[in-house]
């Protein structure tokens, strides 16, 4: 039997990357602990900053936003509505488990829904656009970072905190690798500061492996959507993340070594000096968001497009 | 039928990660002739410069020694015994062969029997020293390395060469990209400048999948030995080979890309220059080749401790 590392009863999770178990309420105790050491080793955010945090009705996201509340930081949520409805109403259902999670922890909750601000859903935008070759990954992409860009400084909130889990980031970071995508390496990080009026943007849980965030939404009774987002099928980023998971499973630790590792390689000055290109010397003319255009940025030319067409 | 692209008829090799087919005769011109490039591009050498090539007896070694003599360069060839032999006599058969290759195209191969000269063989030095946990690969790795470097300086070569191919290269970039070695990302290169006294050493073949210089072998009717080394069984480097060939079966063209986009985001200054730390700073004692410690090479050392314990 394998026994709780703190209080010696019956384990619930053991993590065979830090060579460690813990029952139930030492894990709980555990989770928060160690978001709390990321928060100030990276310097995220600080007890007087209003946290907005992205939440999308998934295990990563929700545990973020109960973690931050259990710490005491004053965090709100923001649903975005994607109009995503595979054979399990995937919007819908993700919708609903997001406003439950909020009202019974009597926490704000903003909602926006893309195709009320804007007339069209991802999948209609992804189709009239023909980007992403059938699949809506990059429409989706853009508009999620454009709006929650946009309400975040609308709002007046500090930090965008975002529950990308240590899988995300070790995909994003293979896949980057892979390409060795410069621009791209010398960005990646828990924390993005604030720039051009774009809030400040943080991954609390980027140190945590997906399957310990999946054990604390499962333990601590958080309902949130099992199924992944039915687009998501395929995708590159699944495949480097079962990579990974390869290479986790033979050497326990792999993955977090990867990412640690990239992390203290460009503390330490691996990575040059970017070139300071400048990407964002316009403010787009309808939104007002940095933009290297020089009228609209991608997400308002790609809406004007659309709606011209119509 | 797949047809060569340069004459039509059938073709011999199909290398889907360049979407080209070749017959047997252009295969075998092809190849000398992209190494030429590579030699050219990466400034590898010079045509009045005088070659060593370290030759094992495999497919790669020996086929690299033909290209260059076919593309006219002055190569001689140096063979290290090592005294490996497992149920296929390993070190006997690949000197065998190796011998039998120069005999037949009378060209000068230097032999180093490392037990002879030092009165240990590699395995007998790994199970002395306990380096390596019971293989004897990173010995192997000291012992050829000193040696290389010491016959290249001895007999007044200019360059060292080496068989390493694609898969080699790719094979060592993952796994130092897996643990960011900021060293060893900054100093992989297919060319190693000289330094300190110690030659110039180059992989020509780096561009070449394992795979195009096993038909490259075979299409030329180079002899070679087939078995990989007793002791490569189970290494952490066939096991990056093998991650790198399911990338590579999703995406033909991936490794090379890995490795290309490598080399040019390293050329375009992607990586700050590595802090001069001066690793070589004096010469060994015994042998005279550069080395960080005050006395005796790594390699010195060993062999000192190993026959004083005798």
């Amino acid at each position: 039997m394998m026994k709780c590392k703190k209080c010696g009863i019956k384990a619930s999770v053991n993590m065979r990357h830090h060579k460690m178990a813990l029952c139930k309420e030492h894990y709980l105790e555990w989770i928060p602990e160690q978001t709390e050491r990321f928060i100030k080793k990276y310097e995220m955010f600080k007890r007087e900053e209003k946290i907005l945090v992205a939440v999308s009705g998934g295990k990563d996201s929700l545990s973020l936003w109960d973690i931050l509340i259990r710490l005491g930081y004053q965090a709100d949520g923001v649903y975005l509505g994607l109009g995503i409805d595979g054979g399990v109403e995937y919007s819908h259902e993700s919708q609903k488990l997001t406003e439950q999670f909020a009202q019974q922890r009597n926490l704000k909750l903003h909602i926006v829904d893309v195709e009320k601000e804007y007339g069209q859903s991802i999948p209609m935008l992804a189709e009239k656009t023909h980007r992403g070759y059938g699949k809506p990954c990059s429409v989706c992409g853009l508009a999620k970072r454009h709006e929650m860009n946009r309400i975040a400084r609308d709002l007046g909130y500090d930090v965008l905190a975002t529950g990308h889990n240590l899988d995300d980031e070790a995909a994003v970071l293979f896949g980057n690798t892979l390409s060795w995508e410069g621009t791209y390496l010398q960005r990646q990080s828990p924390v993005l500061a604030e720039s051009n009026g774009l809030a400040r943007k943080v991954k609390p849980l980027c140190r945590f492996y997906e399957r310990d965030m999946a054990a604390y939404a499962m333990l601590s009774g958080i309902e949130y959507i099992y199924e992944e987002c039915p687009f998501s099928v395929g995708s590159t980023s699944i495949y480097y993340k079962e990579m990974l998971n390869q290479l986790e499973n033979q050497r326990p630790g792999a993955k977090l070594t990867f990412y640690l590792r990239f992390l203290e390689a460009k503390n330490s000055g691996l990575f040059a000096q970017p070139i300071a290109v400048e990407f964002a010397t316009h403010l787009c003319q309808k939104c007002g968001q940095p933009t290297s255009a020089p009228d609209l940025c991608s997400f308002c030319r790609m809406i004007e497009k659309v709606s011209l067409e119509n």
